[in-house]
């Protein structure tokens, strides 16, 4: 018989955090551990070991728990691997699914963060009923999850969905953290955000409430500050930033022909600065027999809750 | 029990194929019509109805039919619609598979012919045993099927795989027939070819055999045929056209990580010419966690039975 509990664990290059989930989505408990503060990956699974533990028994979930789901940089979900990952302290690959189902002793089950919120939105936030969309996380980096006929495309090697690194300038790019030019990330992601101030305010001369910062200190967060103050300027970012996505939505759109794209992470806190922008240039560059059907919106889970139960539901997967 | 026949279809802007094919993949008869004969879509389908009975009674094949597969140019899986067929010379929306269906006293499934190429690679060609791949297909214009966990990626309405329709280039982009500005279908088609030759011979001013060709009436074919005699700039043509897919593919599969991407129509013909710079811009703009993986090979259907094959293997999903 299936057991009441799955534990959703994500895992990022700061924290990771857990939780525990029963099987409608309610996280009974949940807390967090700093992932880079062992050199040893053995140490830092001892360390969570530790911390789950003390979670299950204090909400009386020990041996309640059916399987465990891990959200991961690069996690690949045929071989519980995570095969290479910039932002890790650990030498790759890691055999994450091994090390953790051998000392948790329960079936556990990895895939990329993004993949996990895709999984996530499915189950319990807007993607509910859906069986074709795209999933797209603007945060540090972007990343996607794509549901095609109900199921995560994983493609053959198990790291499908780099919608990131999909090439927006094909000249002049900018550098990407992968080591190519011009991907998505290099834009529309919260980083990218900043770069666009930076360049904006060198290449241009007029006022703009961002000129008050410490030019290398400027974040996403302060242009959406001052775009909120009706800056010119800083609404442009958004703009930019909102048209390049809108641009790849509609080259998306051509592959898996999606009921809806799913925005979630930080840059979607914007609202319609950058919602805007979007939808215009999807409308604008959408193939004609695509036009007014595939919807844009927002995730509709807690963004505190979103990764751990977008991981959680891969628990339930463990047979 | 099921039959011992399917009968595949393939109609075009300009003829519509036909055959009688059996559980293994051999065509068993074949012939052809006009496509474009008739005003009246009901003639078209009286026309079809009598040659294929004709050719069911040659092949004693009368009531041994399980059901008719349709490649048709934007027909849609779901509805057996052609939605919108700038090339046919009917109306649209057309209700094929109905139309068939009620003639013929047989189940008809219809897809678009890029997808029904993907079916027949995957039951009968170069992706047998594949889950993963996306065949591109390379005629007139730019075509895809993908295929993700073993099934076509139809999308939310039917309409999933129009990868000639990605943006390649978005400033100074050529002109597509879709109406927008460049698609990689306006650079990689065998008009594109013929395109990219006409813009080379008229930029450059290097002698090259295309010189002796009037310009408005060069074709793919002429390419090949100088570059083949080691015309430079026929070659330089051939190198354009096959970075600009090898960039393409190297986009594609960040989205479904394909196992392959198979390349089937006429340009393919050109072989090295083409497959060369293909791979190269593929390796050289690859993501780093797909390098080495996915092969680009070419179609094994003989072109012939191809796109017959292809949609006869739809008829065997009918129940």
């Amino acid at each position: 018989m299936a057991k009441p509990y799955v534990i959703g664990i994500d895992m990022g290059g700061t924290n990771t955090a857990f939780g525990i989930v029963d099987a409608r989505g309610n996280v009974i408990a949940s807390s967090s551990i700093k992932t880079a503060k062992h050199s040893d990956i053995n140490d830092y699974i001892a360390e969570l070991h530790e911390a789950i533990t003390r979670l299950m028994e204090e909400n009386d979930a020990v041996d309640k728990i059916q399987g465990i789901g891990i959200g991961a940089p690069n996690g690949c979900y045929y071989t519980g691997m995570i095969e290479d990952a910039p932002n890790l302290p650990w030498a790759t690959p890691i055999p994450l699914a091994q090390l953790i189902t051998d000392k948790f002793g329960v079936q556990c089950v990895v895939t990329n963060d993004a993949n996990a919120a895709a999984i996530g939105e499915m189950t319990y936030g807007a993607a509910r009923g859906m069986k074709d969309f795209i999933m797209i996380t603007l945060g540090t980096g972007v990343g996607s999850g794509i549901v095609v006929n109900g199921q995560v495309v994983y493609g053959h090697d198990g790291f499908a969905g780099e919608l990131g690194h999909v090439i927006m300038k094909r000249t002049n790019g900018r550098m990407c953290g992968c080591g190519r030019t011009g991907c998505l990330e290099a834009y529309c992601s919260a980083t990218g955000v900043a770069r666009t101030a930076r360049e904006f305010l060198e290449i241009r001369k007029d006022e703009s409430l961002l000129r008050e910062i410490p030019v290398d200190e400027i974040t996403s967060k302060d242009v959406y500050d001052c775009a909120i103050q009706d800056d010119k300027l800083a609404k442009e970012i958004f703009d930019y930033t909102g048209t390049i996505l809108g641009e790849a939505l509609a080259d998306f759109c051509t592959f898996s022909s999606p009921e809806a794209f799913i925005l979630f992470g930080g840059l979607t806190k914007s609202g319609d600065l950058i919602m805007k922008p979007v939808k215009e240039a999807y409308e604008k560059n959408i193939l004609s027999c695509f036009k007014g059907k595939a919807k844009i919106i927002l995730s509709e889970m807690k963004e505190a809750d979103a990764a751990i139960l977008g991981a959680s539901a891969l628990g339930w997967e463990v047979k």
